[in-house]
Order: C-alpha cells, then sequence, then structure tokens
C-alpha cells in the first residue's frame, strides 16, 4: 500500500494546547510575563512568592493564580502582599486551562508586569500541561535530595530555570548543589539555575534579575 | 418511569481493585504483611527503609518493590539491605497492579514478613490506588510544612499511620508535630502518628514494633 503525505500547514493543536499559545500570545501584547511555578509539596513556592513581593514591595508588578487540592491557605498567605485568587481542583494532580481562565477573569483586569501560577505540588503531572507561561521555573528544595532531577526528568526537561530553595538547610542536609544542577543539565543542558533561602532573602535579588530580564527578553523579541 | 433493584449479592470491582484484594487474600495467608509507603519526592521513604533494614538486619523479615519514574537510585540504595526490586513506570504519576505482580515475580519465592512497596514520590495520584496492601503508610518530612495533611486529604483520608520524618531538622524549620498530626487527624481522626529521625534511628524502634504489632494483628485476625 502506498501513502502519500498531505501538507496542512500548520501544527493541529488540541483545544488546551491551542489555549494556552493564544493566552501567552495576549499576555506578551499586553507586556504580562507568565511565570508557571512547580515543584513537589513543601517545597517552598509560596515561600518564594512572599520573598519576591517584599522584594518588589510598592512596584505593583505581580498578580498571583495559586492551585491547591483543597484550601485557600496559600492565598491567606499571599493576599497581604500581591493581588491572588486561590483555584482549588478539588483533587486534581495538575492544574489546566479552564481553571486558569476562570483565575484570570476572577483577578480582573490587574495593572502588572508578572502573572505567577503556583502550580500543585506534584513533580510528575504538571509537566504535561502547558498554561500559556513564559517560563516554566522548577523549585527544588535541599532537603528534598540532590538525586531527584534525574528521578522526575520530564519536569526537569520541560523546565528552563531550576529554584534551589531552603539554601539556610545546607549545613544539616546531605545534598550538593552543584551535584543536583548537574543531574538536571543532563536532563536539559540550558537550564538556568539560581539557590536561594525565601527567610533570609538569600538569593531573591538574584532570582527577580532573572524574572526581570526574562520579561525584557520577551519584550525585545516582541518588539523587534 | 419505576425502577427497580437487583441484589447482585457481591460488590462488581474493577479488575484493579479485584486484583488488589486476591493479592492481600494471598499474602495474608501466607502471613506476609503488606505496607505501601506514599509521600511527597524526597520526604525520606527510602532513608526510613534502610533504617527499618538496619533496626531488622539479619532478622531476614523484608522485601521492597520501590516505585520511581525513572533510574534504579532507590534500589541501588537498598538491594544492599534486602532483597529489592526497582519498578520504573516510565512517566506515570504511581504504581499500579500489573506492574507489582510484574516485580513480585522479579522477587521469585521469598522468606519474608514484610513486603514494602514504596511508591512513586507524589502526593496526590497514588492515593486512588489499592496494590493490595495491609496498611497504607504516609511519609510527612518536617522540612514540608506542617500544612499539608489539609492540602492533600486523599491522601491522609486513605491512610492509617502517619510517619513524620526528619526530626533532626525540627530546630530549624517552622514545624509543629502535634499541628500537623492535628491537621491530618481533622480528616483520618483513627491516624496512628510516629515521629523518626532516619539518620540517627531516633523512633525507629517505635516505628518497627508498629508494623509488628500491625503484622501480628493481621494474623491473629487470620487464625481467628
Amino acid at each position: 500500500m502506498s501513502t502519500q503525505t498531505i501538507p496542512v500547514g500548520q501544527d493541529i493543536l488540541s483545544p488546551a494546547k491551542q489555549a494556552a499559545q493564544e493566552l501567552r500570545a495576549e499576555f506578551t501584547r499586553r507586556g504580562i510575563f507568565i511565570v508557571n511555578i512547580v515543584s513537589s509539596p513543601g517545597a517552598g513556592k509560596t515561600s518564594l512568592l512572599e520573598a519576591t513581593a517584599r522584594h518588589w514591595v510598592n512596584q505593583n508588578k505581580m498578580s498571583v493564580l495559586v492551585g491547591d487540592l483543597a484550601t485557600d491557605r496559600d492565598a491567606q498567605r499571599l493576599s497581604p502582599l500581591a493581588p491572588t485568587v486561590q483555584l482549588t481542583t478539588g483533587g486534581a494532580c495538575h492544574l489546566e486551562m479552564p481553571l486558569i481562565k476562570k483565575g484570570l477573569g476572577e483577578l480582573g483586569e490587574i495593572e502588572t508586569n508578572f502573572l505567577f501560577i503556583e502550580n500543585i505540588g506534584n513533580l510528575v503531572c504538571p509537566a504535561s500541561h502547558d498554561l500559556g507561561e513564559h517560563l516554566r521555573v522548577v523549585v527544588l528544595s535541599t532537603t528534598e535530595g540532590d538525586d531527584k532531577p534525574g528521578k522526575y526528568p520530564k519536569m526537569f526537561r520541560t523546565s528552563q530555570v531550576l529554584v534551589i530553595t531552603k539554601s539556610d538547610l545546607l549545613p544539616y542536609v546531605p545534598f550538593s548543589v552543584e551535584a543536583a544542577v548537574a543531574d538536571a543539565r543532563l536532563i536539559q543542558p540550558n537550564l538556568q539555575a539560581v539557590t536561594v533561602c525565601a527567610r533570609s532573602g538569600e538569593g531573591i535579588p538574584e532570582w527577580c534579575r532573572l524574572l526581570d530580564n526574562a520579561r525584557e527578553q520577551m519584550l525585545a523579541t516582541r518588539d523587534a
């Protein structure tokens, strides 16, 4: 049997992928940089966003959609620092586009430079879902062990930035920052890495500069 | 329209649930107690099993099936201490019965009192899958925050034991053992709790006694 290739001129996207691409294009036009933050439960995503908001205090630069299976505990922590909407999945292991759109509706028209999406604490399932982000950031805490990248490869392969948190605990845990970064770069050679302590603020200026640079690059590409 | 109830005399189970029940029944007959260990990535499941094997050294009491998305890093750690088979899911976020059966085939006919199943590091998806265990143990490390039970309710609701790990880090992290246990017992009032440090061995004798008691109870119920 002979086969014939029929060119269709464009990728055929699932509705979810198409919605993600449309959101990214719209927010690029508006100059809002979307950051999808993924990690294990308890790696410190909310603490990282608290420290980020404190660093940018009075600059009105960030809004947050924060996902959980249940409770609004994270939104209670973040709301005093930045416009925040809690998304609860009712049990689902990752965020999807319809819930993101619902959250954006609740946020309303807000003047912001960055929209952070704090995903469900889960180092597996969120890797497979594009939420329209410009940047995917995987957070790994020093207490989780430096062997995690190779054990959860898709999450590290699909991320552009690795933030290593809880650097204050390095003296007490068997964790090598160099080994963790090297393990991750076996999977994703271009991964940028930054080490922080949200409680003391160590590394937070570097993290915020990285975000500002990434947004500037998006704007420059858009306007080129 | 009137409806009519037709009694079928037994629950209709999915093939996976039926396979789990059959495994549990078979292992009950053989006197082998199956423990399904679940947690976030890096909470210390493998370290807990290493400490358990060291406590029971030369007693030939335990075998392990250890699950990961990729790599055999955990089996490399556990094999010197106990008969161990690595299960890799190739990306799936939890273990299922067909992989358990394959692992048991590789373990072969082994003289053992306990079969530990170390599940994928994921506080969401493994909650929905009965693997034939007699006991489900959820591991929570002190570095993950004491607010996690309410945020991942199904995992705590379906577990019978909570092991709080990394007690050596309590002086350095904002974590209250009492608050974590209380939060978990709002969801699962009968949850047994034990606090351990796998590195120092603190709490490991109590954990092993709890396991011995649970197995004794299974045997007594079987022989009643």
